[in-house]
């Protein structure tokens, strides 16, 4: 911490932050400028207590000099993390794309999904059984049948499969049922679940709360690490502003952030960071070029009856374009991602 | 739903419009324009489904008409409702302030803090005994020790207790010792919590997160209410945005427009709200003075060794100050707001 | 400035840093943390040279620590200033009142509005005569013909004239008729026309840029004032957010932190702040309880027949119980808000 | 306009809003839905005056249905414009680069940068003579010497050059001496300057305010080309939000909602958008990705020296590397982008 006396603060002021300094177990180090003193504090990590000197008289301001994480950070391992969800790796040369329906309706259209997204090129199959919805009298998924449902598209069609959970409580039957765990946006800060989340060892995407800063999107990350779970991936979906012609404003500048502060793979989330099927290509075409390690996209077969999100989803044939247009900046960034042939 | 079509629209697309609104179950009332055509849709009340014509050929935006929330709507009860405490009423004439440190952290300080508080005119103690911290390795609450503490606080001063839940499976022991339940800024949009606590029948202090709208606010609170715990009230605490003289940017705006829309109290938080305990007194009486119901303040004993939140904290001289300016504000705008004479 | 090292900088880098501290001509104090080593660089005032040490070897941040602005700064100036407009005081004890439509219409409108808004206690009249307007279609002011007309008004009632610039070429009329410049939120970084503005000697009204920080908005005073014209009152007119309730998000936290930085006075617009009349009332009820000394506010005798801005104007008999709310919190702040007996 | 009545507007309500409709000038049509009414305001293009009715009683909203822009809609004009700035095209097959630092500062300069962007495959040279600058006391250009410098490295290289306009008083030296007029994101809404811009036949460079909405961004352009001046490039250059490991948010959402909405090419900067040099590349590969014309990027010889925004500025070597990755991204998306061989 570095601590900044007042422009007009005294020698009696400044003597006794020093006190305070050393009171809190800290070594203070003083540096007489031309128009104010500022005291360095030098000693063990945690400088939180120190922020209280801000209410001491003759003190300006506390400024924090060291990130608060730990173990997502490249700073601890310099080489970067590769997750691997049941074989299929995030992280590495190949990028990964997770596709399917926002929720899980019926048996034909996530087996129909299923079946077109692992054609265009998919290797992990979306799709929500419990849902985080804005209004109570809306659809709230179709909980274990969906969870029993995604496990049918999977044995039918070898995609991996990745669901939200959304309390504590579903923690058993998602981790019996998936191979990944989808932590949302709402409750990227809901700390209990992310601790809960942490003891599984199942990998977990975690999502971008819509006003989460990067470095406290990195602290929920370190929350799941530090209960043992280290298979985490970050993916970017969007966050609020005031921009009104898209549902959010998909925030590239963090994966080149991302990439410098963790070691952990990032991907990024088209589909809700626009809100708007037009704009999910393009999108997805920037995300990879900004370096991101893969993408979420939603596709429902019939976005017209979608349960929820339709206007946001691909069609599989758009979805199809999408794949196309998505590998070509794959490769132009030196990257894979091989695409079935038919 | 008002579907408005493209000016280079053909009539074919119209007619499939049309008709795709007849399919949903709606009835299409179409107006011709000069510059293009837009088309009401006429039916049941859940226009979510019309939503995805959004995706259809002619088509340039769906707009809704219908706000959707019901259970916290001034159209249903247009008279305001009180919420009662155990005897401690918010929402009426008399402002209710709600008083204490961010974190329970020892007898001596909340039974400290519980006195002073009660002798300056406080009804309600706060204080966290579980706590959502930013950093896994920061203080996370005494627990269960927490509230018996605020429970043996009560006993001692005849406060009412309101705590924060941060897990479902804290339900149980939190209706045991607490008269009221905080819901925080980052589980506002965690419907599984908001769900359960509206199965209980204890007062609700619903926190606005830090992104989330007026409308998303009114749907968090619609959540509890539908599951038949009508007893909430909202409470502005600040909101993200670009400005960084403060920790967040309290929206008094929400106060009145609240007022409008839905009969339920609000109070504003402006500890949380400033981040600052300068501007604690100067926006608590500018809370008042939009027409809030209450407020949330913190206060601590010594700021200085906090285990949260010190910044932000008044001692509990400055909290008589504080009281004492907000009543002025209270008396003008033709409230009340009693402090015990000593 | 504070330059921080990384975790794993080599001595060699930090001697590099040390150099190149002393070559732009400041003197480096080295503290060597637990964790890494900060470096204090001591010197003259203008520090921005050091930001460049961002891009060196081994540096992970440079932190500032002075504050950039001078003659706004209560540092320099402690006690309060009032700005004076050819007799009315702001800043004062007394609120001071300014109020009128969004623009200037016809000899009719402002001149019913001038005797109205008089009789009700306002000092000021506002009106524009150059219109910022979003759309190059719309009513952009009567200009020169509107000028005259506040003329009028001013000599029919008293009241003093406050009205809008939006280019460099209209100083010299607006000078020649108005008591005081406004400079409205969009050209509120607009340094050249800030520039002209501070070389004359009439009082400016100040607005702050949607999204223009308090550290900017001081900054862009600061511009008027470096050329010599300290007759500056601030005003706060909303900034942008993501909540869409309101037009824009008053921000009243602002209120206290100018109050605390600053010894220029304060006003605030409640009317542009909401969009929205009907909160015009409790928002210029919580602005003076913040702590600002004034107000201004649109009226409009027919706000349905209004050019611009109708929607957030209060009608004159509107405006008379605004006056009287406003008083009320004025006096329990323990100011004086005179009202004149009919 | 589609006026919504509230839920339980009476009758005479209803018809006090269709006499207003129809006194000012339009024909309404009533929907009557299950819940409320709505009612479609037909007439003439310009809406605004309705918006007034949002005061009326009985109206619980006024909500637009018209695009308020007309010269830059693709509606009007489906095909794509390409800019011509003296013979480099923006807005075709190749991708056009816009490099150069953020101020001229000395011949040697300005001649060394020239050289090395034209050798790395820049088209135009950016540099600013005019600074718009946060603080007063920070350097603000060298003004016509700058103009002289910059066309002195256009004889010598061949670059186009383009420079800022901060003033409308420098409108006749600008348009002698460079190529294009750059209005900056401050003065994006700075309506005299746009005009005034307007009235000249140079291509113009119309960088995004930090808090302009899409919609207010086309506004802008609308105003130059309302006054006759075709020759418009939009520049996303970052907003304003929360986030803060950068300097702003890139929002390259933009560049597929603007490629719908106008026929204006579209270019991105990377530089401000970030605030980092480090994330220059990766965002500036993004922005071709995301389907921009062509990028504006700071480049310094030595960014250690520069007057104004080191840190984000590339070195001449790191700009080579910058245009090798762009042009990967480039080909990929099926443009060219030309680098000279030496």
């Amino acid at each position: 911490m570095i601590i900044v006396m007042k422009k007009n603060a005294t020698e009696a002021e400044l003597e006794a932050v020093k006190d305070a300094i050393i009171r809190l177990g800290y070594k203070p180090h003083a540096i007489q400028g031309v128009e104010r003193t500022v005291i360095g504090a030098v000693g063990h990590e945690d400088k939180t207590p120190l922020q209280i000197l801000e209410q001491t008289e003759g003190v300006e301001a506390v400024i924090p000099i060291l990130k608060p994480w730990k173990l997502v950070s490249r700073d601890i391992k310099p080489e970067r993390s590769v997750v691997d969800v049941d074989g299929v790796i995030i992280g590495g040369k190949e990028i990964t794309i997770i596709a399917g329906p926002c929720s899980v309706e019926s048996e034909e259209q996530i087996i129909e999904t299923a079946q077109a997204v692992r054609a265009a090129g998919a290797k992990i199959l979306r799709g929500g059984a419990y849902k985080p919805r804005t209004s109570p009298y809306a659809f709230q998924g179709l909980e274990i049948t969906g969870l029993k449902l995604l496990a049918q598209a999977r044995s039918l069609t070898g995609l991996k499969i990745v669901t939200e959970i959304v309390s504590v409580s579903e923690i058993d039957l998602i981790c019996e049922y998936s191979d990944m765990i989808q932590i949302g946006a709402r409750n990227c800060q809901n700390y209990a679940l992310l601790k809960r989340v942490g003891q599984t060892r199942l990998p977990v995407l975690l999502k971008r709360g819509m006003a989460t800063t990067v470095k406290e999107f990195l602290m929920s990350a370190e929350y799941i690490m530090s209960q043992g779970n280290y298979q985490v991936v970050l993916c970017e979906r969007g966050i609020r502003t005031f921009e009104d012609s898209t549902r959010f404003t998909l925030d590239l500048n963090c994966v080149p952030v991302l990439n410098e502060l963790t070691h952990l793979p990032v991907i990024v989330d088209p589909s809700h960071g626009t809100g708007n099927w037009r704009y999910v290509t393009p999108m997805g075409r920037a995300a990879i070029a900004a370096g991101a390690d893969g993408l979420t996209v939603e596709v429902h077969p019939n976005p017209r009856e979608a349960f929820s999100d339709g206007p946001q989803s691909l069609k599989p044939e758009k979805f199809t374009e999408f794949m196309s247009e998505v590998r070509k900046i794959a490769l132009a960034m030196g990257r894979d991602l091989a695409i079935p042939k038919i």
